[in-house]
C-alpha cells in the first residue's frame, strides 16, 4: 500500500479545531506548527472565525486550495458528514482522531463510515488513532502535547500501534531513554487501512529498519501472514499481541516475527536490532568483572538454548598478561580490582577467538580501577566489526552517560545480563530464519 | 547474631592505605571522610608516614586507643597476619575488603583464615567483601568512589550481598531510581558471617521493613531455612539465586520467602513491599485511559492466577456521572479524553465497592485533557486507606516527575501493567502465607 501522498502531505486541513487548547483539534494544530511542519494548515470549525491568528474555514468547501489530508476530530456522529464532505472536495487521504465507534460498541457508525471510506476510495488512518509523528517529514499531528511530551530524534524504528494509550505512553519512554524513531502510527480501529497495509508501505520506506508492532487483534489473518512475511524478509517486526493465543504465536513464528512479551522486551529488542551487527552464530563469550553478573549472564545462556563458547588454548597466554585476579573460561571473569587495560587485552583475544561468535562484555562501571578510557576500548575493537559486541551495565547517572556514549557508536547496552541475553537469542534466532 | 558493635564501630583501622586514590584503602577512607562518619577512622601502613594530613600508623600494634573495628584491605596472602594483629589488638570485629581468596580457588588461604576468625572468636564480614553502607549511622565503607556514584537516601530496605559487582551496580541503579536504603552489606565468601547471621540481625534492626538478598550458595541449608522462617514471619525478604534449581525454589516456598527471577523483578517485588498497604485479597479492580494498558493488565491478572474484580450494580450510576465515554467493566476504561474528575469518581466508587481488594489505577498521563491535579486526587483517595491503591504510568520527563511525587507519600508506580500485576501478587502472596 502506498502511503506516500499521505505521509507527504503539502496542505493540511484540520477539521474540528476549538479555541479550547486542551481538545483535540487545537493540540493537533499546535503540534503542527511547534514540529515546524513545511507545509500549509487550513483549520475547519462552523464556529471559530480566528484561532491563534489564523482564518478558520466554516467547512472543507469553503477552502479554496486543492487539500492533501485532512485530519477530522469531530464527533463520532459528525463524521460521516465529514467523510462527504471530503470526496466533494476531492480529499484523498484522511487521518480519523475522532473516537466514539466500535472501541465502544459503536458498530453502527463504524460500519457507516467504512462504507463511505471504500465507496470514496479515500485511504484513511483511524478511526479512533491517536494521529502520525514522522521525524524525518517533520510530520507531527499526535493528540499529545509537546509541553509535557518531548519527541524522539531521527533514527530507524518505526511503530505502529492499534492502541492509542500504549502508543502514547511508549513513545514518551522511548524519547526518555534516547530511542531514535522513523515513523510512529497509531492506527485505531483499523476501519479502512489496517495493520497489513501499513506494514507494507514501511517495508519500502528508506528510513526505516525496525519495525515494532502493538496489535490486540488481526483484521484479516491470511492478508496479515502474506505481507507479514514478504516484510521480515527485510525488515524485522518485533510484535507484541495483548491476549495473545496459540494460533497467534504460531502465525508469528510462520512469518518470522518476533515475539515480545512485554512492552519492556519490545524495548530492548528494537534497540539490539536497530544497532548490532548481523549474527546468526550462537556462541557466546562474556567477559566481567563482577563473578555475580556473569553468573546472571551464563544461567541466561544456558536456559535460553544458546552456547557458551569455549576459549581457545591460547588463552594460558592471555592470562599471563593481565594484571588482576582472573578466571580466564566462560564467563572470563577479570575480577572487581581488574584495570582498562585489562578490558583491552581480553577483548582483543575474544574477538581473534574463532570459538565464539558474540562477545557479551559485562561492565561493572562502578569498579575504582576503570576509568572513563574503557569507551575508547570498547568503540575502537567494535569498529574492526569481527563479531557484535553487547555491553551490559547496571547503575546510575555515570553508568548512564557510558552507556550513551556507546549507543551513539551504535554500541547497545543493556540493564541487566539476563534481559542482554534475551535480546542476543532473539538477533540470532532472526537472522537465523530469514 | 548481634551485629551492633561492628555497625556501630566508633574507632575504626583501615589497614592497607595506599597513596594511590584508586586502592581500596584509600577509597574507603575517603568515603567515610565525605559520609560525614561521626566516630575515629586511624590509617595503617608500615610504608606511608601521611595521607590527606593524617598520621598512619606502621601496625594496628602501634596505635594506643582501644579499635572497635578494622577495615582490612591488604593483599590476601597478608591477611592472616593482620587478623593475628587484630586478636593482639583485642579487636572483635573485621571486615576483609582483600580478595584472593575461594572466589578465585585459593582454599587453603580461605581455610587459613576461617580457622584464625573462628580461634580467636572475631566476627568477619566477607573476606572479597565490597563494604558495608548503613544510610542511618552515616558509616559508609564501600570501595565504590562516592564521586561518580551517589549514595542512596535513607528507607526501610536493607540489601545483602554475596556478589560485591551484583551489589555495587544494583545499589547505584537504587539510587538513581530514588529508592530508600537503611543498610547494604556486602558479604562475599561468608568466610565467617554467612547471610544467616546477617539476616538474623537485620530482623533486629529497626531501621529495616524489607530485606533483599542475592545469594550464589547457600553455607548451610538447614541454619539458612530456619533462620529465613523466622525472619520472614516478620519482615519479607526477596532473594534471587543464580543458577537456582527447583531445591532451592522448594526451600524459598517452605521459608516464605520470595523468588525474585530477575533484577528487575527484585526492584519492583521491594518497591510494592516497602510502601504498600497490606492485602490478603485478590480480587483487583483496574481503572485505566487507555483500553490496550487494561487489556495488558488483564492479560497479566489471569495468567497469575489472581481474581477480576465484578463491580458492583452501583456501576450504572457512575456510568452516568463520567463525562468521557467509557465501559464500565473491568477494566473499567474511561478512555483517552476523559478528564481528572472521571478519574477521581472512578477511584471513589471502586474504593466503595466491597467486590474488590486492590486498586490498580493505570494512568496514561499523556492524555491532554489530564492534569496535575490528578496527583492529589489519588493521593487524597489513598489517605483513606481503603485498599491499596497501585499506579502504572509509562513516559518521560513529566510522568517520571508525578511518579516521584506519588511514591513521596508511599503511593507505588510500576512502568508497565504486567510487571504492577506481577508484583501485587507477590504482596498478595506474601501476606496470605505470613
Amino acid at each position: 500500500m502506498d502511503l506516500n501522498k499521505l505521509f507527504k502531505a503539502k496542505n493540511i486541513a484540520i477539521v474540528g479545531v476549538s479555541k479550547n487548547p486542551k481538545k483535540p483539534g487545537h493540540v493537533i494544530f499546535r503540534n503542527l506548527v511547534e514540529s515546524n511542519f513545511q507545509g500549509k494548515v487550513f483549520l475547519v470549525n462552523p464556529n471559530a472565525y480566528q484561532l491563534l491568528n489564523k482564518y478558520v474555514y466554516k467547512s472543507l468547501l469553503s477552502i479554496k486550495e486543492q487539500i492533501d489530508l485532512a485530519i477530522i476530530t469531530v464527533p463520532a456522529r459528525l463524521v460521516p458528514n465529514i467523510i462527504k464532505d471530503c470526496r466533494k472536495k476531492k480529499i484523498e487521504d484522511v487521518i480519523i482522531i475522532s473516537s466514539g465507534f466500535k472501541e465502544i460498541g459503536n458498530n453502527k457508525l463504524e460500519n457507516e463510515i467504512n462504507l463511505l471510506l471504500n465507496k470514496f476510495n479515500i485511504k484513511c488512518i483511524g478511526a479512533n488513532s491517536l494521529g502520525i509523528f514522522d521525524a524525518y517529514a517533520k510530520f507531527d499531528s499526535l493528540l499529545l502535547p509537546r509541553i509535557n511530551f518531548k519527541r524522539p530524534k531521527k533514527g530507524s524504528i518505526s511503530f505502529l500501534s492499534q492502541s492509542g494509550s500504549v502508543g502514547a505512553a511508549f513513545l514518551d519512554l522511548l524519547t526518555k531513554e534516547d530511542y531514535g524513531i522513523s515513523k510512529f502510527i497509531s492506527y485505531g480501529n483499523a476501519t479502512n487501512l489496517d495493520e497489513s497495509d501499513i506494514l507494507e508501505f514501511l517495508l519500502e520506506d528508506k528510513d526505516t529498519r525496525v519495525i515494532c508492532l502493538y496489535l490486540e487483534d488481526v483484521k484479516d489473518g491470511q492478508k496479515f501472514l502474506k505481507i507479514a512475511k514478504k516484510v521480515s524478509k527485510n525488515k524485522p517486526i518485533i510484535a507484541m499481541k495483548a491476549l495473545a493465543d496459540e494460533t497467534y504465536f504460531a502465525a508469528f513464528k510462520q512469518a518470522n516475527i518476533i515475539n515480545a512479551n512485554s512492552l519492556r522486551e519490545m524495548l530492548d529488542f528494537a534497540r539490539i536490532l536497530e544497532k548490532a551487527v548481523i549474527s546468526k552464530g550462537n556462541r557466546i563469550q562474556v567477559i566481567t568483572n563482577g563473578f555475580g553478573y556473569g553468573l546472571i549472564a551464563k544461567n541466561e545462556i544456558l536456559k535460553s538454548d544458546l552456547k557458551l563458547a569455549i576459549l581457545d588454548d591460547k588463552k594460558n597466554l592471555l592470562k599471563k598478561q593481565l594484571s588482576s585476579l582472573n578466571v580466564i573460561g566462560n564467563p572470563l571473569n577479570l575480577s572487581n580490582i581488574c584495570n582498562t587495560e585489562d578490558y583491552r587485552l581480553s577483548i582483543k583475544f575474544c574477538l581473534n577467538d574463532n570459538n565464539s561468535d558474540i562477545l557479551l562484555l559485562i561492565i561493572v562501571y562502578q569498579s575504582p580501577l576503570l576509568d572513563e578510557n574503557i569507551l575508547d576500548v570498547i568503540i575502537e575493537e567494535n569498529n574492526l566489526k569481527k563479531k557484535p559486541i553487547i555491553i551490559v551495565s547496571t547503575g546510575g547517572e555515570f553508568s548512564d552517560s557510558l552507556k550513551r556514549s556507546l549507543e551513539e557508536k551504535n554500541i547497545v547496552s543493556f540493564t541487566f545480563p539476563d534481559e542482554a541475553v534475551r535480546a542476543i537469542k532473539t538477533l540470532i534466532d532472526y537472522y537465523s530464519r530469514k
